[in-house]
């Protein structure tokens, strides 16, 4: 029988209506019963300041607790500027410090995004990529879930309605979890 | 006559002992008299989020005015996690919304980096150009000012004293200052 | 009276039906009657091999020399495996070669490309554009011409038919003479 | 009992005196007796053009069987240009086409480089990295073996010498057989 796995979403959006959130939201029944996944909130830590490494702020030890007992990480993230946002890069440098106590290091994950632009997030999805050599997490290379809109996505309660879309989100969970397998 | 400039610098690191901070610093005597630097301060302003454009934080207005009256940028910047630094990207969020009020929109600007680490920066500072071309910036090419530690190059005052990359930040002011004019 | 521009046109793909290619034959129409437009060829060239650096090839050295008297490039580039084309980075090899004898040298440069893929060219146009910042060409930030296929964009006699393209060509062209005159 | 393993390397340079190429020869004595390793040739391919798909020439054929019938790759890779050199990158072009026929895809490899430069190669292996995303291949995130000259790291002969970049290179050659069994 396999080992019951934890997933956590990160959304790299703050935004109250945010389609990354709403695209996380709708992943949520693609995992199966054994896999127990949870989002985590990322829009209360301070930046990351080493002067704060000696005493991290309550906020980032919550959220390290929560990825330190993840098997691995789905981000939905927003491009802002062609890169990452910053609130998402926050976390991440709070998720790989201090030194020698990164709690991300080792972590397979996988990645969507939603965005506005013609591109659905994949210059920003690059750069996390090349973050995810550093921090030394493993990213799935296929299903590539970049969610460009023009067309409505999304009904008027925020519920994902497009199929195309709907079908890669499940295509990546099953893909998350195969991966995150290869890793125990 | 030349037209009197005015450059801002931006430094991407909140801490204390920054050494971006103090290249930055270091860069101050090679402006000459017809140009106004002055550093601007970036880690008090929230997490960008487009909930919040619509009454702009008083933070982010007083940085946005700064940003709109300079003539162009000069960022110190760290690399964490191979990327920018979520403070200094959060800076660049604000600077580049809301949509057509962007005050970097059309910024000539240049680049420098201290780490700690054997690239000098420059994954960070990649990352960077690639944020310009979204944000409209113009970054010089030349110098590339990448200042890998390892021998000391700061005195215990936290003075640069490294001649060396000294050369290289007078370098790269004087050609910012050229690539301004071309852009008035 | 302006200076008589001399811009030179190069195509990132061999492929005898390239939709490059077809797109930079659909810019020419755009260029004023003061600006000289060629496409120049560069699938003749052997690899760069630093062995030959001392005695160039005669198909590198006529290639050189185009680039040379030209003052400024206009690209158009497919994407291959979200890169930058082995033909087209080949020529760039030999165009920034040999050590201090680069034609490349401070070129400004315009960048368009074609692809059968959603994101229009986008990744590769990014990679060129981090070869431009060592080799020292400048690149316009805009407009970013990135045309994705899906619907029918040209004839059958591979002319482009697509009036938003070629709206976006026609305002590359007129940004990237207003860019070359800029570096004079 | 593991099962015998294939791996071939590849050098993305094709000068003579290639400081990959001795990096490459030096990887030789850190694989151990269960695994074969070979050096496969890619400077006698032409550049890659769709047109050729249809009937792929004699040296490509050659390539592509070497790669189909290898569990994982180590590319030693120079830098030009801050990315792929254009010898390597069409190597991957023929490697990951035509489409549906792609003999790189799938394949777990590791990077490392030698370069004159101070970011020993860093800024291509990156591109590289990137370009595995689109060939899914499973690149190493540890170690990254970067070597920047500057010290005498070779004798006169051509073999590596220095401890150090050694010590790296075992520890690469080591780690790619772990991960490539992950994906057997």
């Amino acid at each position: 029988m396999n080992k019951k796995l934890k997933i956590v979403g990160i959304c790299g959006s703050l935004r109250k209506e945010s389609l990354n959130r709403k695209a996380l939201n709708a992943s949520k029944k693609f995992f199966p019963e054994d896999v127990a996944f949870e989002i985590v909130e990322i829009g209360d830590m301070p930046f990351f300041n080493q002067d704060l490494e000696l005493t991290l702020p309550e906020s980032v030890v919550k959220f390290r607790e929560k990825i330190q007992s993840a098997d691995g990480i789905l981000f939905a993230m927003p491009e802002y500027n062609y890169s990452v946002s910053a609130v998402l890069k926050n976390a991440i440098e709070w998720g790989s410090r201090p030194y020698g106590k990164a709690v991300m290091n080792g972590k397979p994950v996988a990645i969507m995004g939603v965005s506005t632009g013609m591109l659905g997030t994949g210059r920003a999805q690059y750069h996390l990529r090349q973050i995810c050599v550093q921090v030394n997490m493993y990213p799935l290379n296929k299903p590539e879930v970049m969610i460009p809109l023009g067309l409505d996505k999304f009904d008027k309660d925020g519920n994902l309605t497009d199929i195309h879309s709907k079908e890669k989100i499940e295509k990546l969970v099953g893909a998350l979890i195969v991966w995150i397998r290869k890793f125990l």
